[in-house]
């Protein structure tokens, strides 16, 4: 049965998204190709998901500035284990407490792990080159941690990490009825941009950041200063995405489009990320644009509606997918650490906006962004009570 | 639509099998057990299962004269990468040629490589314990090769492993109607003996070996020093399955009994494998008998059939779980190299047993015995081909 209380409404319940002036089924926002998004949701609704994650680290989020994925540059590290950990066991077991951004702002993999648990989806970490290995399974690739890109040297094995990850998405293809794939990788905006630039997509001042002052100047500065030490010219990879990943991108983005190329052939893949995840679609579409047919970027409102960034813009310069947005809403929390998304900090990662959309789909609305700010403060709650943090309702 | 042509028959094509007395479904037998194993099977038909394979290593293969998973005992540390690779490419990366016993017969991986394809059965390979990395994706656990047996120190982080395991066995389950979990790992038949032995097992005498002539002689002994350089009578670890693997079992034990525990809690699991899998058992057994109402081994008619060894005497002394059996039947095939695992070679190995069963029931019967011949051959006949290999076809 269709649950039908927010299907295909013009959204307008709040100012911030009679803005926007998208249309949405469920609490899912139709951001872009409203036609192959519909047709994508449709495919889509009471199936049976695999959730899987990518994480990385690349001494790019140690650049003082970069990355909010974390108290300090040093502890990135640790970000990405912790995040799949929270999301297997609702708490860390790499370092205490969770993720926090230097404001002490919780890491999203809060509202992933309540987005999989309300849908009860099945989730597998895939490691594309960490420090320190999570207290969970994951799914090898032999990559290794990227190398601040200001090298021109990011990564030594792209090729091989992506050609395994193929064989990896193929198989798990076969294992649901599609495949949500996200990330955690501190600094991952910033090689966003340098790898997008290296394929001559126009991304200067487009990429999202998980802080609420986009550092646009720093992250260019970055990105020209790697795509210097790579001795190229913006566009130069255009027709080699193995190139570009390798000179100044980093660990996610071979792992992920190999998961791509290997499981879109098959069944849908939502990738699930923010502007991030643009420069994992230049990679794929410079690979093998055939596989895009059955692929849409899943991510959530505060992405789509950043004023210091254009997700649109970006993805449209790149190929034609649709993008879905998790209509998330945390502007009634009653914890400050939630009610803070609303105000641009922290915004994607972990593929909560991605899991969030899988969660509706798959429950067929009944999970909506009530159920979900429900699940995620609950969660939140033990989380502050079992970590004994100092971040305290709102008053 | 039922394919009866083989449904329900005692089988009496054979002398063999008619010495056997067994009865069975398509062409599988129901070697022990018949009531749940119609249950299961019925259970399983044309469903969709995922194939997983738990490889590593033990010191305890390089002791002369236990191991034929290889053409000399320092090779073995090779054998589980070079089969998973066979299982995903259809040849070996890490090897030329495939891996063979020292007569030449090859690796039984060949048959499972066969039976994935045949019925498109999804795979993922589970790292326990290696020395040398398959060129393919595989979920890590954490896990280190074994050492010797005869240490009486045999694995360092058994739990840890246990736990891993379980965590993805419980998200594995939920991306498949069941699972069939086999493994490869060089000289594991020694080191079930020895944890049979720890739990009270009474296995001397009882265990297969991939050699034509059993050396139960040097298992025994192999075992007693392990038993004795853990300081512990035979019985000692009955209630304590982590003690018995750590001390004197190997790497596989733990990974796979996890995956059992997660997984089996939720949707059917076949064990895939021969004597091996008693030990398994026994150590599942003894962590949670709850989860074997849903637990099948699944096995090849060369094991059921051994005169050298006592498969169903040593289940039925650990729990009353039904053991299938895959009437694979190479008397008949054109190559000396398939024709010997007539003659007692091989016998079983890379869950070749079980993934049989799975594509049998898969394909509700179409894919039988001659079919699964035909295929193996035609392999069998490329690998030659393409490495060169000496292993004329019969004159």
């Amino acid at each position: 049965m269709l649950v039908r209380y927010s299907n295909n409404k013009t959204c307008g319940h709040t100012p911030a998204k009679k803005a926007c002036g998208y249309e949405k089924m469920f609490d899912i926002i139709q951001a872009h190709n409203k036609t192959k998004s519909t047709t994508m949701q449709n495919q889509l609704k009471e199936k049976k998901p695999l959730f899987l994650c990518v994480i990385g680290v690349t001494e790019t989020a140690k650049i003082q500035g970069i990355s909010a994925a974390g108290a300090n540059p040093e502890i990135t590290d640790y970000t990405p284990p912790a995040d799949v950990e929270l999301l297997h066991f609702g708490k860390c077991k790499c370092i205490p407490g969770v993720p926090v951004t230097p404001d002490g702002i919780p890491t999203p993999a809060l509202i992933t792990m309540s987005a999989l648990k309300l849908a009860d989806i099945p989730t597998l970490v895939v490691n594309a080159g960490l420090k320190v290995k999570p207290h969970v399974p994951f799914v090898e690739l032999g990559g290794s941690p990227g190398r601040d890109i200001r090298t021109g040297k990011a990564l030594d094995n792209a090729e091989e990490v992506l050609n395994k990850a193929k064989v990896a998405g193929q198989n798990l293809a076969k294992t649901a009825d599609y495949l949500v794939i996200g990330e955690s990788i501190p600094g991952g905006t910033t090689t966003a941009l340098s790898v997008l630039l290296a394929m001559g997509v126009d991304a200067k001042g487009k990429v999202s950041s998980s802080m609420p002052i986009n550092p646009h100047d720093l992250k260019i500065k970055t990105a020209e200063a790697a795509l210097e030490a790579a001795k190229i010219e913006a566009g130069k990879f255009a027709d080699e995405p193995i190139m570009a990943v390798s000179s100044v991108g980093d660990p996610m983005q071979p792992a992920l489009t190999g998961l791509v190329l290997g499981a879109a052939k098959h069944v849908p893949v939502i990738m699930a990320g923010g502007t991030q995840m643009a420069a994992v679609l230049a990679v794929v579409n410079a690979s093998n644009p055939d596989v895009l047919d059955n692929v849409a970027i899943g991510t959530t409102r505060w992405i789509v509606s950043d004023k210091t960034a254009d997700m649109k813009a970006l993805i449209a310069e790149i190929a034609d997918v649709p993008v879905l947005a998790a209509d998330l809403d945390f502007s009634n929390s009653k914890f400050d650490g939630l009610k803070a998304y609303e105000a641009g900090i922290v915004k994607e990662g972990v593929g909560c906006g991605g899991a969030s959309i899988a969660a509706i789909l798959k429950t067929n609305g009944k999970v909506n962004k009530n159920v979900l700010l429900k699940e995620i403060e609950k969660n939140y709650k033990q989380l502050l009570g079992s970590a004994n943090m100092e971040l305290p309702e709102s008053s």
